[in-house]
């Protein structure tokens, strides 16, 4: 199958719906025509077999990962998805492995109505490079910079249990089928939280999404702010939605609360807003659908404080995970 | 060595000059600002090692070769560059490498201020991603689809000699020391015809650059406008400079002309643009500081046809190449 025929049969659809997308695929360039006034949010991420997935990794929920990580990436500036760029390289050009990844991607681009507007694609090593755009209102992106002491800090849906999974595919630990059944869906089918980051423009001080960790993704909010944080473990704790389960036991408290702080691949939001902004930040979780949870405050003394519910300081080793350290 | 102190230490430059750019590397996405009326050119490559350049390529020349092929492709739409995000794939964060990739890169990247705004890093086979961003004024960016039968057919610059480089490499043809090293720096350190393609503006009916080889390119340029072309080939010779070397003879002509035909890895512009406007194109080539050769003529009848100076036609064995085929 030549470069060319894989991407018609596989990536090209019909015509994008127009909303910012004035040319996609079969150009040297796609063209975007972002709204008057609009702001062009963009990221790019990489993902590499045996490093960020394996090579059993389901094709469909890799293309929905693959998509989800970029989009959760546009969340946490509060902009509002409008296409991306896909780079592949495969081994082969394997319709077995072809159509089910295209039709996880796809499925979820146009969940956010987010069009494919141009890629390459190669023979090697299988690598998945996605650059996306979105648009937000000049001046209203939500900014790693702007947590200020006094601000509360939230994160929303749940932490801990992706990390939880990957241990269970590492064989560290074991827990009930339906506490992995639910951990293995929240590691490879994220959800990006794409409405709450919007819902949040003019609430929220700051943002950043947890991939690498709560406690390392905080930390640079907390360096671009001149900031530090406290947070309390009690809540935070909460966030392992595998411990709500009614199911049976899961392992010691230190590693439960290590994969909460430091975990991984968690998707989800951390953010900051004025203590007097409650009642905001309740409306923006609900008009998105999204749960919220107060986890502790931002202060000036630079550096993460772990508390008990009694404000007692707690130790942890978790830390956050850097793709060269 | 951590991904964020890499980034730091080679990619992280003084904050960005401002021109379309309101917010650099440091955040989950980089903000563009278009101006009020232009429309966003977006193009992405995927350079793998062993595909695409040797273990033993200089990472100076080819931090230059990576942003240049993409340049290349907003040259082709008539976009003014702007920014570009790197999703690198590297081994090991090896000082030895980075540092010159990075200086070739930016170097490039500068002379086009063309922003660095953000990028991910990860440990890997080597793989460079880039995504890049141009303007184009709304309804002007040249496209594949527009030329028209009667229209002239040009090429910037020259083409072959990157094949020529490589076959050299590949111990298939020797020539004169004097010969290869200009035909290696054509294949190392490609031009994008950057100021040639925004000249071109209002003037050429389409362009497309030449990456995968001159037919096969041309290919995609009839097919989207319908139409067919005839190519002279004495014209199309002249454009391998090798040929015009005084220090020695070269192989048969037969391989010169499917190496200047379908040879590759040119980054040439070929377009279009009717015979009334030959004035306009020669002003463009001047302006630019771009050569720009007549080599044919679009025609109705689909296909494209070889003929030499009294209009005979010509067989070639020259093919595009097609990474998937």
């Amino acid at each position: 199958m030549g470069e060319f025929e894989l991407i018609d049969r596989f990536f090209r659809r019909p015509a994008a719906a127009g909303r910012g997308v004035a040319l996609g695929i079969g150009d040297d360039c796609a063209l975007l025509a972002p709204q008057p006034g609009m702001q062009l949010a963009v990221s790019c991420d990489l993902l590499l077999e045996g490093r960020h997935f394996l090579s059993t990794a389901d094709p469909e929920r890799l293309g929905h990962k693959a998509l989800a990580v970029n989009l959760s990436d546009l969340a946490a500036c509060g902009a509002r998805p409008l296409a991306f760029t896909l780079a592949l390289a495969l081994p082969a050009a394997d319709e077995q492995w072809l159509a089910p990844f295209a039709r996880g991607l796809l499925a979820l681009a146009d969940a956010h109505g987010c069009a494919l507007v141009g890629g390459d694609t190669t023979r090697g090593p299988l690598a998945i490079g996605i650059t996306i755009f979105g648009e937000v209102p000049a001046g209203q992106a939500l900014l790693r910079s702007g947590a200020r002491a006094g601000d509360d800090l939230y994160v929303s849906g749940t932490l801990g249990d992706a990390r939880l999974a990957l241990e269970v595919f590492r064989g560290t630990v074991d827990v009930p089928a339906p506490v992995f059944v639910a951990a293995r869906e929240r590691l490879e089918r994220p959800i990006p939280r794409v409405a709450l980051g919007q819902a949040l423009r003019g609430v929220a001080t700051s943002a950043i999404d947890v991939s690498d960790g709560l406690l390392g993704d905080l930390g640079h909010v907390l360096r671009q702010s001149g900031t530090g944080a406290r947070i309390d473990t009690g809540q935070a704790l909460g966030l392992l939605a595998a411990r709500r389960s009614p199911s049976g036991p899961l392992p010691g408290d230190e590693r439960l609360l290590d994969w909460v702080l430091a975990g991984g691949d968690d998707y989800e939001l951390v953010f900051t807003a004025p203590a007097d902004r409650r009642a905001a930040v309740a409306a923006a979780a609900t008009a998105s659908g999204t749960p919220v949870t107060h986890i502790g405050c931002i202060e000036a003394e630079p550096g993460i404080r772990l508390v008990d519910g009694n404000g007692h300081p707690v130790v942890s080793q978790g830390r956050s995970f850097d793709h060269f350290s």
